[in-house]
């Protein structure tokens, strides 16, 4: 896999810690001490200011800019992208002592220290400033977002004279002119600034999409302050003096308020009133108050559903770190957000949500946190007017769900994306059947899932097409999940994830008409549906052609796809990655290679419905030519690697999911965390060494241990019984830890688990 | 094919008539109206000014702005359009009576009629014109452009007063503010303005690409003029009074030199000076002189290659104006130059020179001016270097041409055409061929063909791939000429025309080592030819994938095509064409529609290659899948037509290839006429009705005559004899007009033409 690991970090069990300042490092420090809340999210930047390199970043979920192309004089392709803008600046602070001002990058400093507490959500900064007229301060920082009250965030600033006593200048401000990194500028204008009742408030409206978002906080503090009130552009700040006392901190606290208004012509005034109340209502609360309520809610998550690794610290920091970025980027507050790629920690991939939400995410919150789940499914009814206009405009029927989207349009402008990839359609139906298997949410289904998985069906039966010559119905002109294989006929995934649409789709109609007839009658009055386009549907899923090789058994991934040139992947350079820069862009496409497993993941996906030697020989034939460039394909191979009892192997491609980030695998943890990745390293303990399946009527569980560990052990919360698995070298407990009774199946054999521990063995063949 | 003739111009045997203005179709009569002479074009718009709608066009050969668009993360594509750039208004006049400015917008007018004569190049255009005051002027204006002398226009303006006696205000400029017209501004900047020894000149510099023009002009009048010389902005004129004399006409000439630098380092004051120069010299000529030459010019073209019908007065005409531009556009003045999509007619496709040069206008120029030929051929040489560096873009050695340029760099950023069809290439290596085989010019074969045939070769053989599977050589990610397929494995022109060229240069590297051993040499060590490698061209060529089903002999268009869905073209509504602007740009490329017939096309440039069994198959196969949306396809079909015996259906595929634009069928000639298309007409005739083949060891005819014609005739020069073929109902003559003899087959016979006419009955078969 040839990825390395900077060990830069400690390793700690319950914290991230960074001890000494590399500017080197400075962005990545600035990703992994990135803080969200759902709501918003801001990078470990320093607030201070900081005049070396940075990506100082600040987001609002769902509050975008637009990039409008020249329209294409093709029908069809989107020449509006959006992505997620970079805003408001509501730490800003800066510090000056004797006329000189705090620069990380140009003051003199020691003992640096940061440190993220994932049993809080608190980030700290500390050192000792040493200024050139001989004084010596400690500076510490502190900040932190809620998770209760979502547009809140706090932060606390600590100073300790050493050596001196007297003042202290300080400016706390809102500052709008940041830059937007990919298009070096700041994409706000500053509509008002003002200060009033103790408030000080900006409104910012962004320049193309005219979305709003206004910052508002006070200060607090036992020292009475003397403000001077500035503004300049698109900042304004107090000024105000610190008294200080050698050998005793001070601190001041700031409680700000972010408010974002996505509706654009609402008029900014009210805006700016709804801001100001909301800034006056939170803005009043305590610091310490706030952080009690958030150690609440952590140790609430880490009560209920922690993942321990006895035996490997790495991963069990790693693990966690996961977990805990998982619940800060999304927990379900609100089903007019999402999940982008890089969650709300950087600007790659502008902030878009891709089918990794249905397909990654969807599974960790389904276990842990089902309001979100469904939250996020809802996110997906929210956007069905604009899946069902896509569609139109690709001359289909029905619902296209977008290849990377914010506000449930088609983001992406590359065509050959936009308009062959279909896998985010049959993810959203996949992610409602599984949704509704788990948590039997069947009021979910009859209300809106099913209106989604009939337009998804009248999609799919529109863009697909009958081939005259071989008499089967399949998809032409397609990309699949593999973008390494681009413009292919009857791609095995996407006519297998169709074809399973088509039938589950049949199923909970059919379901429905026996058990809900009015919500049925519902549907088909609303979407015009009739038995002859439900059995079309059949005879197209029936028929639907799933290139396979009968005499070896393995699928191919898309018709001619075997005959393809083969690549020895081993032998490319390490110096041709990352490809798309070092090849020419057709070169990738001719050959193969492939960027991630297709057929292994809707294996992965349907694994039921595939036979252990089935599984086998495609994992055989597919491992050897995938690169891997997708940061999601280790953990497919190593989900399916475990329950092939490769091990080895199996631990080999988890190694480095949990620390992905971390530890700076792929060497652009710089721009931003890999959210999505996150998920599929909880996926891979839980799928992969838990050997949880899913996608029956039924939970499995075939769990194994990789050599390295002692024992690990995790929760998933099932029909609302909350189950622990604790996987030590020789047995397994199963139990669950709220009493309520579960069936499941383990090595094959059914349990009805309560709170009663039940120790089985681990069989000979699953020992790591 | 669905296509309708508009009957706007009068049909003459040697002119191009409109008689009465209709604003609507003024952009059609602009580009009908288009004069060019290889340097320079310029469309028939008014050059009194017109506030109307207008494309007013006036362009120079090979000048070009860029359109440098966002640098792409991927590698090999390009960023950088060039397009041919609208320039300077040469013949800018205004005419001003009693305070009136003339303006066919606005000003009463009748008996208008425009002009163009094909046996001088001189468009006139006449009206009478009413003044509000009641006065009534005779207004004719003519002009036309050396074909002798590349830099030179010409302009007269006569007025000849119906009712009145009096002073007409005239001003006569240059103006280098029109704007281009897909860009809505001018893109030049005007670096210098002036007049010296009766001299007016403006010197303009285009503002990306840095080239420039220099544009200059003299008045010539019989009555002393009073010049006031003005500058505004990019607009110098003279304005003078011109005494009328009632019922008398009076005229007055420009001479006018526009000349271009494309050297952008060049200093602006010494191409001023070479223009003033010129200006100078060429601006002392009389416009009856240069007229006097142009005659002569051109009655040498008509009784050398004129092509006769007889009994259609349609065709007559057409075929002749299609002669009349392709001279116009090119006759191989100078290597640097090259043939747009539009000559110099328009802005659409920017000007830019496709694989239609070698594949369709090359025929032309081979037997009708053969330094044309070479000249074309020369270009290609020139920009070798531009092609190396194209191919290291696409991560391949030796040379890739441009699937569009302006000048040797691939100006299309559409990364699908530029990295996926290699047609250009392989038509540089037929046009090679088939400008030896047919001149014997072995000397620019040895210095320069060689050369390119063996980078051509280079590119092939990297690009190419082996399938370990089938064992087989091929190409895989290609577009063929047909775009409706886009991205395809083993296309089977693209792979026919790759073993064709390795086959050829194998030939001509074994024939030069035999035959010239120090040209073989010096091609060796320019370019490390190596033994080895010429093997492995042989063993690319001889196992090159070639698609076919053995059962039937239809060739597979490529390898999947024969499974794809079929679409029945005869029943999409009329009103979802063109395609690109009504189906989603995806759904073009996922059935078996084809927009030109890549088989029949390989199969008729290499004709004797395929039994006439082989071609009826494909012909039956590929035609009712063809929609044709390229505007040189139907040709292709008529010349197969004919060859197969289907006469009626050849008469019809050709029934509207010489009025194409004369009768706008495809609606958009007021974009620039089609004049790649125009040497698909005379190739349709010669190729098709008279039944010629040339790429074998002989000429070939098997001459046939539609049912509708009477006789027809025509011409090709062929290894310095002119040979004549005169087509009759039920004979046909040949015979050589410059005595020389020459062997040919007819009708599969070999016969020695000299200056005594052979009569040849027409078999039953060829009879239309």
């Amino acid at each position: 896999m040839g990825k390395f690991a900077d060990k830069y970090f400690k390793v700690c069990p319950w914290e991230v810690v960074e001890e000494g300042f590399d500017p080197e490092y400075g962005r990545v420090s600035e990703s992994i001490f990135s803080l969200g809340n759902e709501y918003m999210g801001v990078r470990g930047y320093f607030e201070e200011g900081y005049s070396g390199d940075k990506l100082q970043g600040s987001y609002l979920n769902g509050i975008y800019e637009e990039n409008i192309t020249e329209k294409s004089a093709y029908k069809g392709i989107s020449n509006r992208g959006t992505f997620m803008v970079n805003g408001v600046d509501w730490l800003y602070t800066r510090l000056e002592l004797d006329g000189e001002e705090l620069d990380l990058a140009r003051s003199k400093i020691s003992s640096f220290k940061r440190r993220l507490d994932m049993k809080t959500g608190v980030l700290t900064r500390e050192f000792l400033w040493y200024t050139k007229t001989g004084k010596e301060l400690r500076v510490e920082f502190s900040r932190f977002l809620s998770m209760i009250t979502p547009r809140l965030g706090c932060q606390r600033i600590t100073l300790e004279p050493v050596n001196f006593s007297g003042k202290i200048a300080v400016k706390a401000g809102l500052d709008f002119s940041p830059i937007h990194e990919t298009m070096q500028r700041s994409l706000w204008d500053c509509l008002k600034q003002g200060i009033s009742d103790g408030v000080t408030g900006s409104l910012g409206r962004t320049k193309s999409s005219g979305q709003m978002v206004y910052a508002g906080f006070k200060i607090q503090s036992k020292q009475p302050l003397d403000y001077t009130y500035v503004e300049k552009d698109k900042l304004n700040y107090l000024g105000f003096d610190i008294a200080l006392d050698k050998g005793k901190g001070t601190c001041f606290d700031r409680t700000a308020v972010v408010h974002a208004e996505k509706n654009t012509v609402k008029n900014p005034e009210k805006v700016w009133s709804e801001g100001s109340e909301l800034a006056n209502l939170y803005g009043a609360k305590k610091y310490d108050e706030v952080l009690a309520e958030n150690r609440a809610y952590w140790n609430d998550i880490w009560n209920t559903f922690d993942v321990s690794i006895e035996g490997d610290d790495d991963n069990q920091q790693g693990i966690r770190y996961c977990i805990f970025q998982m619940h800060q980027t999304y927990h379900g507050e609100d089903s007019d957000m999402n999940i982008g790629a890089k969650g709300l920690t950087g600007e790659a991939y502008g902030g878009n949500a891709f089918w990794d939400t249905e397909t990654y995410c969807l599974p960790f919150y389904l276990f842990n946190n089902p309001k979100a789940a469904r939250n996020l499914l809802e996110y997906r009814y929210n956007t069905l007017p604009q899946a069902i206009e896509r569609a139109g405009d690709l001359d289909c029927d029905g619902a296209c769900y977008p290849i990377a989207t914010l506000d449930g349009t088609e983001s992406c402008t590359l065509w050959q994306h936009a308009s062959l990839q279909f896998q985010p359609s049959t993810a959203v139906a996949y992610g409602i059947r599984h949704y509704v298997k788990i948590t039997g949410d069947k009021a979910f289904l009859y209300e809106k899932g099913l209106e989604m998985l009939v337009q998804i069906c009248h999609f799919l039966a529109t863009r697909g097409q009958w081939s005259s010559r071989t008499g089967k119905f399949g998809y032409y002109g397609v990309m699949g999940p593999d973008e390494f294989q681009m413009m292919v006929n009857n791609n095995c995934y996407t006519n297998f994830m169709a074809k399973k649409t088509f039938e589950y789709t049949i199923d909970v109609l059919s379901e429905t008409k026996a058990v809900k007839p009015e919500a049925y009658a519902q549907i088909q009055k609303k979407l015009g549906l009739d038995e002859a386009e439900l059995d079309n549907w059949s005879r197209m899923a029936e028929n639907m052609r799933i290139p396979l090789e009968e005499a070896t058994g393995i699928y191919e991934q898309h018709e001619g796809y075997f005959d393809l040139p083969h690549i020895d992947i081993k032998a490319i350079p390490v110096t041709d990655f990352p490809l798309y820069h070092n090849w020419s862009y057709d070169r990738i496409y001719r050959n193969d290679m492939i960027k991630q497993p297709d057929v292994l993941m809707f294996m992965f996906l349907h694994n039921q419905d595939f036979s252990c030697q089935s599984k086998k020989v495609n994992y055989e034939f597919y491992e050897p030519r995938c690169i891997h460039e997708s940061s999601l394909s280790p953990s497919v191979h190593s989900v399916l690697a475990s329950e092939l009892g490769r091990h080895r192997e199996a631990f080999d491609f988890f190694s480095f999911a949990t620390r992905m980030d971390l530890d700076n695998y792929n060497r652009n943890t710089r721009e931003g965390l890999h959210t999505t990745s996150i998920a599929a390293a909880w996926v891979n303990i839980v799928y992969g060494f838990g050997g949880m399946r899913s996608d029956g009527e039924m939970l499995l569980f075939n769990p194994s241990i990789p050599a390295a560990w002692k024992s690990y052990s995790f929760r998933v919360l099932y029909r609302n019984a909350v189950l622990e698995v604790k996987v030590m070298k020789e047995t397994i407990i199963f139990k669950t830890i709220n009493s309520l009774e579960t069936k499941i199946k383990i090595y094959g054999k059914d349990y009805s688990i309560g709170g009663e521990a039940l120790e089985i063995p681990v069989p000979e063949e699953w020992r790591g």
